[in-house]
């Protein structure tokens, strides 16, 4: 196997899958080789508060201070304000622990100051001591926005986290778009980040409302397929089912298999290599078919030691 | 004595000794008879918070809720956004409680769905189950400006709570000066409650900082005028010092007499009586030579029954 321990590595982000194997790559590359470009789709205005749970996710998980119980937000965590946000019956769908809110505050601050999330990040990030880099995808404005599909809502277009927190991603969806990609541009780095990377990950994040809206920044798409060769994606899907949050309903819903070969069909364009986990194995046939080469592996990061084994089967590629 | 015990009260406030003098007055009238015409000079945006400290104030102290131990803020604070602020190095000189904080998370996301100041501090007093009512002096932008007039800073100008809070009102000013005043208009209800009150009170807040924005709102200061002679003024002013906060000093910088006298001669035109301690009633005389009737009284609010014994002396006028 050849020597990785120093290679450049760059990974397209969501949450927290991505804050898994992010954790699981620092353990065997320098931190500082390592950058994130991660997903601002799913961030929201609410309270006055700029409000970017991917890449506090991310934060928070390398920091060591992430709540594993819920896997967002911080440990130690206590409910004050949004207790009394409640006394007034205002909008308590979105909890914001006490401890959090202060990232909130600290960011939407530095907005009104003129800083860019980028700026703002790589200020939380050095406040976490964290080594390796976060970069927001871009500095615009992206909103992930979900079509439902049933019921009373049927039709009606809502922002991300109104369908994922605040409907516990429970109803089914007709599309998703990505408000304002088209106008945005990639934040300063992010296109050097794909091109100077020795290995390009594609995290195991949701393809369709994490991955999808990192590639809907205009140059993003392009520069990742410039670098196929050298990009290895890990599927969020193992044995049919997402690890976590709704990536299985949605790709059903949105005419995709929610399958190993589902996620190759997408990813084929992107990446070389695919690893699905050895419950998949008797799929690795069919992902071959779809012109991707599938690693099989122990893709499941419920330990430290079992993302680090991943990290080293997805950087030697 | 008359009987005022049914009396419609209208009340000039500030925050804290406004608060004290209103806790007084709902123990001797019915609450929903009870107005407080409320400064907003001292509001602030912070953190992309929207932050009214002397609405805050009052609605904490009428709810028993203030913290008794710095007279804003609420009890059983706890501080964990502060001090995830503090990790980021982001602005923490104005303190702001867990509790506290969802006060401003509510008040901004209203703002943001394009209630008034209005409407919102009316549901904030409903949550706290206050009977008296609440009313922003004017729903639209005055900000209380500060001219620093020593050291580095002389001749700069910063918002009010910089100087009270950030410097705590420890360095000498220049000037005051009301941003926007002219250009904004009395909140609705605010003229009609100064017109149809049987006493008009201006409480013993600081005379340049809290009751001047007051009357700078365009209309306020004539429509109060128009009742000098069923407005009391309680005197911020004890034997030659304030209670609490600077309106001493500030009296003295600004060319004023920091004593009841001065208080006087800035209330005459206002106010048919002004209520002095017992330590000052040797003044009682320079007082009533500036055209206002001097009632002497026990001033000092250190207890409810000494807020609601002021109360009736202010009440009986």
């Amino acid at each position: 196997m050849q020597d990785t321990s120093d290679s450049l590595v760059t990974v397209l982000a969501g949450g927290v899958g991505a804050a898994r194997m992010l954790a699981g790559i620092v353990q065997v590359v320098p931190p500082a080789n390592v950058t994130a470009i991660v997903n601002v789709g799913d961030d929201l205005e609410l309270h006055g508060l700029r409000i970017s749970p991917d890449l506090d996710t991310i934060t928070y998980t390398l920091a060591g201070e992430i709540n594993p119980d819920t896997g967002w937000g911080l440990k130690g965590e206590s409910w004050q304000a949004m207790d009394s946000v409640r006394r007034y019956g205002g909008i308590s769908w979105f909890g914001l622990g006490d401890r959090d809110l202060g990232t909130h505050l600290y960011r939407t601050q530095r907005f009104a100051e003129g800083a860019t999330l980028t700026e703002i990040t790589a200020e939380i990030t050095d406040a976490w001591d964290l080594a390796l880099r976060l970069l927001p995808v871009t500095d615009g404005r992206l909103r992930t926005m979900v079509t439902l599909a049933e019921g009373d809502d049927a039709g009606r277009e809502v922002g991300f986290q109104e369908y994922f927190v605040q409907r516990q991603h429970g109803v089914p969806v007709s599309s998703v778009r990505f408000d304002g990609a088209e106008a945005t541009a990639p934040g300063p780095d992010v296109i050097a980040a794909l091109a100077d990377a020795d290995r390009v990950v594609l995290a195991p994040s949701n393809p369709i409302v994490s991955i999808d809206p990192v590639l809907a920044v205009p140059g993003v798409r392009e520069a990742l397929t410039a670098r196929r060769a050298d990009t290895v994606a890990v599927s969020p899907i193992v044995a049919g089912s997402a690890l976590k949050g709704p990536a299985d309903r949605l790709l059903t819903e949105l005419g995709h298999d929610a399958t190993v070969v589902g996620v190759a069909r997408l990813y084929a364009p992107l990446a070389d290599a695919l690893v699905i986990d050895h419950a998949d194995a008797d799929l690795a046939g069919a992902v071959a078919a779809e012109g991707i080469r599938p690693i099989v592996a122990e893709s499941i990061m419920k330990t430290p030691a079992l993302a680090a084994a991943l990290a080293r089967t997805v950087l030697a590629g």
